[in-house]
Protein backbone atom coordinates (compact mmCIF):
# COMPACT_ATOMS: atom_id res chain seq x y z
CA UNK A 1 0.00 0.00 0.00
CA UNK A 2 1.36 3.02 -1.23
CA UNK A 3 1.27 6.03 2.25
CA UNK A 4 1.12 9.50 2.05
CA UNK A 5 3.15 11.88 3.56
CA UNK A 6 2.22 15.44 4.64
CA UNK A 7 4.77 17.78 4.85
CA UNK A 8 3.83 20.86 6.45
CA UNK A 9 6.77 23.50 5.09
CA UNK A 10 7.94 27.35 5.28
CA UNK A 11 10.35 28.54 2.97
CA UNK A 12 11.45 30.12 5.58
CA UNK A 13 13.25 27.05 7.03
CA UNK A 14 16.50 26.07 5.91
CA UNK A 15 15.98 22.70 7.29
CA UNK A 16 12.28 22.35 5.64
CA UNK A 17 14.72 23.49 2.11
CA UNK A 18 17.39 20.55 3.14
CA UNK A 19 14.27 18.19 3.47
CA UNK A 20 12.46 19.69 0.25
CA UNK A 21 15.72 18.55 -1.58
CA UNK A 22 15.83 15.08 0.34
CA UNK A 23 12.34 14.08 -0.71
CA UNK A 24 12.03 13.24 -4.12
CA UNK A 25 14.48 10.28 -3.45
CA UNK A 26 12.84 9.19 -0.42
CA UNK A 27 9.61 9.06 -2.74
CA UNK A 28 11.63 7.32 -5.41
CA UNK A 29 12.29 4.45 -2.95
CA UNK A 30 9.14 3.92 -1.38
CA UNK A 31 6.70 4.90 -3.84
CA UNK A 32 5.40 7.12 -1.27
CA UNK A 33 3.69 10.16 -2.15
CA UNK A 34 4.36 13.41 -0.61
CA UNK A 35 1.87 16.42 0.08
CA UNK A 36 3.48 19.63 0.40
CA UNK A 37 1.03 21.84 2.92
CA UNK A 38 1.97 25.41 3.06
CA UNK A 39 2.00 26.77 6.86
CA UNK A 40 3.00 30.05 8.19
CA UNK A 41 5.39 29.38 10.54
CA UNK A 42 5.60 32.59 12.23
CA UNK A 43 1.97 31.65 12.78
CA UNK A 44 2.39 28.53 14.48
CA UNK A 45 5.24 30.02 16.64
CA UNK A 46 2.71 32.46 17.84
CA UNK A 47 -0.42 30.21 18.44
CA UNK A 48 2.26 27.93 20.34
CA UNK A 49 4.22 30.29 21.97
CA UNK A 50 7.62 29.12 20.75
CA UNK A 51 10.45 30.61 18.79
CA UNK A 52 12.88 29.91 16.24
CA UNK A 53 15.87 27.43 16.95
CA UNK A 54 17.74 30.55 16.14
CA UNK A 55 16.25 32.57 18.86
CA UNK A 56 15.66 29.46 21.42
CA UNK A 57 19.54 28.80 21.81
CA UNK A 58 20.76 32.34 21.21
CA UNK A 59 24.00 32.42 23.60
CA UNK A 60 24.19 28.95 24.36
CA UNK A 61 27.73 27.80 24.07
CA UNK A 62 28.08 25.02 21.48
CA UNK A 63 24.70 24.57 20.43
CA UNK A 64 25.25 26.34 16.84
CA UNK A 65 28.33 24.06 16.18
CA UNK A 66 26.29 21.19 17.06
CA UNK A 67 23.70 22.20 14.48
CA UNK A 68 26.24 22.43 11.90
CA UNK A 69 27.50 19.10 12.50
CA UNK A 70 23.86 17.94 12.72
CA UNK A 71 23.11 19.33 9.18
CA UNK A 72 26.56 18.05 7.52
CA UNK A 73 24.81 14.49 8.77
CA UNK A 74 22.38 15.15 7.07
CA UNK A 75 23.88 16.48 3.80
CA UNK A 76 25.62 13.21 4.09
CA UNK A 77 23.08 10.63 4.57
CA UNK A 78 20.77 11.81 2.21
CA UNK A 79 23.02 13.04 -0.44
CA UNK A 80 21.52 16.56 -0.98
CA UNK A 81 23.52 19.81 -1.47
CA UNK A 82 23.72 22.64 1.81
CA UNK A 83 21.89 25.30 1.64
CA UNK A 84 23.81 29.00 0.74
CA UNK A 85 22.88 30.97 4.12
CA UNK A 86 20.50 33.29 2.79
CA UNK A 87 22.01 36.85 4.49
CA UNK A 88 18.44 38.23 4.56
CA UNK A 89 17.74 35.84 7.38
CA UNK A 90 14.85 36.19 9.19
CA UNK A 91 12.56 37.04 6.23
CA UNK A 92 9.19 37.83 6.34
CA UNK A 93 7.79 34.40 4.18
CA UNK A 94 4.28 35.89 5.12
CA UNK A 95 3.63 37.09 0.93
CA UNK A 96 5.73 33.69 -0.15
CA UNK A 97 3.54 31.38 1.56
CA UNK A 98 0.64 33.11 0.64
CA UNK A 99 1.40 33.12 -2.94
CA UNK A 100 1.82 29.10 -2.75
CA UNK A 101 -1.70 28.52 -2.22
CA UNK A 102 -2.13 30.85 -5.08
CA UNK A 103 -0.30 29.02 -7.11
CA UNK A 104 -1.90 25.87 -6.06
CA UNK A 105 -5.15 27.39 -7.30
CA UNK A 106 -3.22 28.55 -10.08
CA UNK A 107 -2.01 25.33 -10.73
CA UNK A 108 1.76 26.40 -10.49
CA UNK A 109 2.84 24.79 -7.35
CA UNK A 110 5.31 22.55 -7.77
CA UNK A 111 7.10 24.90 -9.69
CA UNK A 112 6.79 27.72 -7.69
CA UNK A 113 7.66 25.47 -4.60
CA UNK A 114 10.75 24.72 -6.52
CA UNK A 115 11.78 28.23 -7.44
CA UNK A 116 10.87 30.06 -4.15
CA UNK A 117 12.79 27.34 -2.06
CA UNK A 118 15.78 27.84 -4.98
CA UNK A 119 15.41 31.94 -4.54
CA UNK A 120 15.90 31.25 -0.60
CA UNK A 121 18.63 29.19 -0.51
CA UNK A 122 20.38 28.36 -3.23
CA UNK A 123 20.84 31.66 -4.68
CA UNK A 124 19.41 33.21 -1.52
CA UNK A 125 17.46 36.28 -2.17
CA UNK A 126 15.27 39.31 0.16
CA UNK A 127 12.26 37.50 -0.98
CA UNK A 128 10.51 39.81 1.73
CA UNK A 129 11.21 42.42 -0.49
CA UNK A 130 7.92 42.92 -3.20
CA UNK A 131 10.00 44.00 -6.71
CA UNK A 132 12.94 41.25 -5.62
CA UNK A 133 10.47 38.04 -5.18
CA UNK A 134 8.47 39.36 -8.26
CA UNK A 135 11.68 39.05 -9.95
CA UNK A 136 13.21 36.08 -9.12
CA UNK A 137 10.31 34.50 -9.76
CA UNK A 138 9.80 35.50 -13.30
CA UNK A 139 13.61 34.58 -13.94
CA UNK A 140 11.73 30.85 -12.67
CA UNK A 141 9.63 31.18 -15.88
CA UNK A 142 6.58 31.88 -13.15
CA UNK A 143 4.32 35.07 -13.54
CA UNK A 144 5.79 36.43 -10.24
CA UNK A 145 3.47 39.38 -9.97
CA UNK A 146 0.08 37.50 -10.28
CA UNK A 147 0.64 35.02 -8.32
CA UNK A 148 1.55 37.52 -5.52
CA UNK A 149 -1.47 39.90 -6.29
CA UNK A 150 -3.51 36.81 -6.09
CA UNK A 151 -1.92 35.76 -2.66
CA UNK A 152 -4.15 38.71 -1.35
CA UNK A 153 -7.29 37.51 -2.13
CA UNK A 154 -9.17 36.82 0.86
CA UNK A 155 -10.14 33.34 0.21
CA UNK A 156 -6.03 32.90 -0.38
CA UNK A 157 -5.24 34.40 2.86
CA UNK A 158 -7.89 32.59 5.29
CA UNK A 159 -6.41 28.62 3.58
CA UNK A 160 -2.79 29.78 4.91
CA UNK A 161 -4.40 30.84 8.10
CA UNK A 162 -6.43 27.28 8.11
CA UNK A 163 -3.78 24.88 7.64
CA UNK A 164 -1.49 26.63 10.22
CA UNK A 165 -4.01 26.23 12.79
CA UNK A 166 -4.71 22.37 11.55
CA UNK A 167 -1.04 22.07 11.79
CA UNK A 168 -1.28 23.36 15.26
CA UNK A 169 -4.43 21.52 16.13
CA UNK A 170 -3.06 18.33 15.16
CA UNK A 171 0.21 18.88 17.78
CA UNK A 172 2.65 21.17 15.24
CA UNK A 173 5.16 23.62 16.79
CA UNK A 174 7.83 23.94 14.62
CA UNK A 175 9.38 23.28 10.93
CA UNK A 176 9.57 21.04 9.07
CA UNK A 177 6.80 18.68 10.65
CA UNK A 178 5.68 15.42 8.27
CA UNK A 179 2.41 13.75 9.16
CA UNK A 180 1.93 9.54 7.92
CA UNK A 181 -1.27 9.69 9.33
CA UNK A 182 -2.10 10.55 12.68
CA UNK A 183 1.74 10.24 13.19
CA UNK A 184 3.60 12.96 13.58
CA UNK A 185 7.62 13.46 12.88
CA UNK A 186 9.77 17.05 12.82
CA UNK A 187 12.50 18.04 12.72
CA UNK A 188 14.72 16.62 9.02
CA UNK A 189 16.72 14.57 11.42
CA UNK A 190 13.17 12.42 11.81
CA UNK A 191 12.71 12.44 7.50
CA UNK A 192 14.57 8.69 8.30
CA UNK A 193 11.89 7.75 10.68
CA UNK A 194 9.16 8.85 8.32
CA UNK A 195 10.62 6.99 5.24
CA UNK A 196 11.05 3.48 7.67
CA UNK A 197 7.41 3.90 8.82
CA UNK A 198 6.50 4.12 5.08
CA UNK A 199 8.75 1.77 3.53
CA UNK A 200 7.67 -0.93 6.25
CA UNK B 1 38.08 -3.26 15.38
CA UNK B 2 36.51 -2.81 18.44
CA UNK B 3 34.41 0.72 19.16
CA UNK B 4 34.48 2.78 22.72
CA UNK B 5 31.82 4.62 23.43
CA UNK B 6 32.00 7.77 25.95
CA UNK B 7 28.77 8.15 28.14
CA UNK B 8 28.80 11.20 29.34
CA UNK B 9 25.15 11.02 32.48
CA UNK B 10 24.20 12.45 34.65
CA UNK B 11 21.35 10.61 37.16
CA UNK B 12 18.89 13.62 37.16
CA UNK B 13 18.39 13.64 33.28
CA UNK B 14 15.78 10.50 32.48
CA UNK B 15 16.64 10.55 28.96
CA UNK B 16 19.96 9.48 30.45
CA UNK B 17 18.21 6.94 32.44
CA UNK B 18 16.31 5.68 29.29
CA UNK B 19 19.93 5.39 27.00
CA UNK B 20 21.62 3.22 30.60
CA UNK B 21 18.46 0.99 29.72
CA UNK B 22 19.32 0.83 26.01
CA UNK B 23 22.87 0.43 26.45
CA UNK B 24 23.69 -3.20 27.03
CA UNK B 25 22.01 -4.78 24.12
CA UNK B 26 23.85 -2.36 22.02
CA UNK B 27 26.94 -3.34 23.28
CA UNK B 28 26.40 -6.67 22.53
CA UNK B 29 25.09 -6.35 19.13
CA UNK B 30 28.54 -4.34 18.18
CA UNK B 31 30.73 -5.77 20.28
CA UNK B 32 31.23 -1.55 21.34
CA UNK B 33 32.20 -1.05 25.27
CA UNK B 34 30.50 1.45 26.76
CA UNK B 35 32.84 4.16 28.77
CA UNK B 36 30.72 5.82 31.49
CA UNK B 37 31.30 9.30 31.99
CA UNK B 38 30.34 11.07 35.24
CA UNK B 39 29.39 14.76 34.78
CA UNK B 40 27.28 17.64 36.15
CA UNK B 41 24.79 18.75 34.49
CA UNK B 42 24.23 21.79 36.20
CA UNK B 43 27.87 22.29 36.21
CA UNK B 44 27.33 22.24 31.76
CA UNK B 45 24.00 24.28 31.85
CA UNK B 46 25.99 26.64 33.88
CA UNK B 47 28.73 26.55 31.34
CA UNK B 48 27.29 26.91 28.17
CA UNK B 49 24.52 29.29 29.44
CA UNK B 50 22.05 26.28 28.40
CA UNK B 51 18.62 24.98 30.56
CA UNK B 52 16.84 22.01 30.59
CA UNK B 53 13.99 21.57 28.06
CA UNK B 54 11.66 21.00 30.26
CA UNK B 55 12.61 25.60 31.09
CA UNK B 56 13.43 26.01 28.23
CA UNK B 57 10.07 24.78 26.13
CA UNK B 58 7.82 25.48 29.66
CA UNK B 59 4.94 26.74 28.16
CA UNK B 60 5.31 25.98 24.67
CA UNK B 61 2.19 24.18 23.30
CA UNK B 62 2.36 20.76 21.82
CA UNK B 63 6.07 20.33 22.37
CA UNK B 64 5.30 18.11 26.02
CA UNK B 65 3.21 15.94 24.10
CA UNK B 66 5.94 15.32 21.03
CA UNK B 67 8.37 14.63 23.66
CA UNK B 68 6.58 11.93 25.19
CA UNK B 69 5.66 10.23 21.71
CA UNK B 70 9.65 10.75 21.18
CA UNK B 71 10.04 8.78 24.42
CA UNK B 72 7.20 6.09 23.33
CA UNK B 73 9.51 5.53 20.20
CA UNK B 74 12.55 4.98 22.26
CA UNK B 75 11.08 2.64 24.16
CA UNK B 76 9.50 0.63 21.36
CA UNK B 77 12.69 0.77 19.01
CA UNK B 78 15.20 -0.46 21.78
CA UNK B 79 12.51 -2.02 24.02
CA UNK B 80 13.45 -0.63 27.03
CA UNK B 81 11.48 -0.18 29.96
CA UNK B 82 9.79 3.58 30.68
CA UNK B 83 11.01 4.98 33.41
CA UNK B 84 8.73 6.61 36.25
CA UNK B 85 8.34 9.98 36.93
CA UNK B 86 10.23 11.49 39.94
CA UNK B 87 8.30 13.30 41.67
CA UNK B 88 11.17 15.57 42.91
CA UNK B 89 12.10 16.30 39.60
CA UNK B 90 14.08 17.95 39.13
CA UNK B 91 16.35 16.55 41.59
CA UNK B 92 20.20 18.13 42.78
CA UNK B 93 22.58 15.54 41.73
CA UNK B 94 25.50 17.27 42.84
CA UNK B 95 25.98 14.78 45.73
CA UNK B 96 25.02 11.73 43.95
CA UNK B 97 27.55 12.49 40.76
CA UNK B 98 30.75 13.58 43.63
CA UNK B 99 29.51 9.77 45.11
CA UNK B 100 29.87 8.53 41.50
CA UNK B 101 33.14 9.73 41.27
CA UNK B 102 33.82 7.91 44.80
CA UNK B 103 32.61 4.30 43.52
CA UNK B 104 34.97 4.37 40.29
CA UNK B 105 37.96 4.78 43.52
CA UNK B 106 36.04 2.32 45.54
CA UNK B 107 35.70 -0.35 41.95
CA UNK B 108 32.12 -0.21 42.84
CA UNK B 109 31.09 1.51 39.95
CA UNK B 110 28.76 -0.07 37.73
CA UNK B 111 27.09 -0.77 41.17
CA UNK B 112 26.59 2.28 41.91
CA UNK B 113 25.38 3.43 38.74
CA UNK B 114 22.88 0.50 38.53
CA UNK B 115 21.59 1.49 41.97
CA UNK B 116 21.68 5.63 41.19
CA UNK B 117 19.33 5.31 38.07
CA UNK B 118 17.19 2.92 39.66
CA UNK B 119 16.13 4.69 42.62
CA UNK B 120 16.21 7.80 40.64
CA UNK B 121 14.00 6.55 37.63
CA UNK B 122 12.45 2.74 38.58
CA UNK B 123 11.51 3.40 42.17
CA UNK B 124 12.22 7.17 42.46
CA UNK B 125 13.38 8.68 45.65
CA UNK B 126 14.44 12.64 46.68
CA UNK B 127 18.10 11.21 46.39
CA UNK B 128 19.36 14.93 47.29
CA UNK B 129 17.64 14.03 50.44
CA UNK B 130 20.87 12.41 52.43
CA UNK B 131 19.28 10.15 54.79
CA UNK B 132 16.74 9.30 52.07
CA UNK B 133 19.88 9.08 49.56
CA UNK B 134 22.03 6.47 52.45
CA UNK B 135 18.95 4.28 52.91
CA UNK B 136 18.43 3.67 48.95
CA UNK B 137 22.19 2.53 48.67
CA UNK B 138 22.13 0.87 51.80
CA UNK B 139 18.91 -1.06 50.58
CA UNK B 140 21.06 -1.94 46.77
CA UNK B 141 23.87 -3.66 48.69
CA UNK B 142 26.57 -0.32 48.88
CA UNK B 143 27.79 1.14 51.33
CA UNK B 144 26.16 4.55 51.01
CA UNK B 145 27.41 6.82 53.83
CA UNK B 146 30.78 5.57 52.53
CA UNK B 147 30.33 6.89 49.15
CA UNK B 148 28.71 9.98 49.99
CA UNK B 149 31.43 10.78 52.19
CA UNK B 150 34.07 10.18 50.62
CA UNK B 151 32.17 12.26 47.37
CA UNK B 152 33.16 15.73 49.28
CA UNK B 153 36.92 14.71 49.20
CA UNK B 154 38.66 17.13 47.22
CA UNK B 155 40.07 15.01 44.88
CA UNK B 156 36.67 13.59 43.97
CA UNK B 157 35.18 16.90 44.21
CA UNK B 158 37.93 18.25 41.24
CA UNK B 159 37.70 15.09 39.34
CA UNK B 160 33.78 15.78 38.41
CA UNK B 161 34.62 19.64 38.07
CA UNK B 162 37.04 18.14 35.75
CA UNK B 163 35.00 15.77 33.48
CA UNK B 164 32.12 18.15 33.15
CA UNK B 165 34.76 21.08 32.14
CA UNK B 166 36.09 18.74 29.66
CA UNK B 167 32.79 17.89 27.82
CA UNK B 168 31.80 21.35 27.59
CA UNK B 169 35.56 21.58 25.91
CA UNK B 170 34.56 19.16 23.56
CA UNK B 171 31.25 20.21 22.86
CA UNK B 172 28.35 19.38 25.06
CA UNK B 173 25.55 21.31 26.12
CA UNK B 174 23.17 18.48 27.78
CA UNK B 175 22.44 14.82 28.72
CA UNK B 176 22.88 12.65 27.10
CA UNK B 177 25.87 12.82 25.36
CA UNK B 178 27.87 10.42 23.50
CA UNK B 179 31.30 10.57 21.89
CA UNK B 180 32.75 8.10 19.30
CA UNK B 181 36.29 9.26 19.15
CA UNK B 182 35.43 13.20 18.77
CA UNK B 183 32.10 12.65 17.08
CA UNK B 184 29.73 13.70 19.20
CA UNK B 185 26.23 12.36 19.28
CA UNK B 186 23.30 14.10 21.32
CA UNK B 187 20.14 13.21 22.85
CA UNK B 188 18.74 9.85 23.30
CA UNK B 189 17.20 9.62 19.71
CA UNK B 190 20.84 9.42 18.45
CA UNK B 191 21.72 6.49 19.70
CA UNK B 192 20.81 4.95 17.16
CA UNK B 193 23.48 6.76 15.07
CA UNK B 194 26.02 5.74 17.56
CA UNK B 195 24.83 2.41 16.86
CA UNK B 196 25.48 2.71 13.48
CA UNK B 197 28.55 4.27 14.16
CA UNK B 198 30.12 1.45 15.58
CA UNK B 199 28.70 -1.53 13.68
CA UNK B 200 29.64 -0.01 10.62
Amino acid sequence: MAHTVQFLFDFGSPNAFLSHEAIPAIAARTGATFDYVPVLLGGIFKATNNRSPAETYAGVKNKREFHQLETERFVKRFKVKPYVWNPHFPVNTLNLMRAAVAAQLEGVFEQYVEAAFHHMWVEPKKMDDLDTAIAALNSSGLDGAKLLTRGQEAEVKAKLIANTQDAVERGAFGSPTFFVGKEMFFGKEQLREVEEMIAG
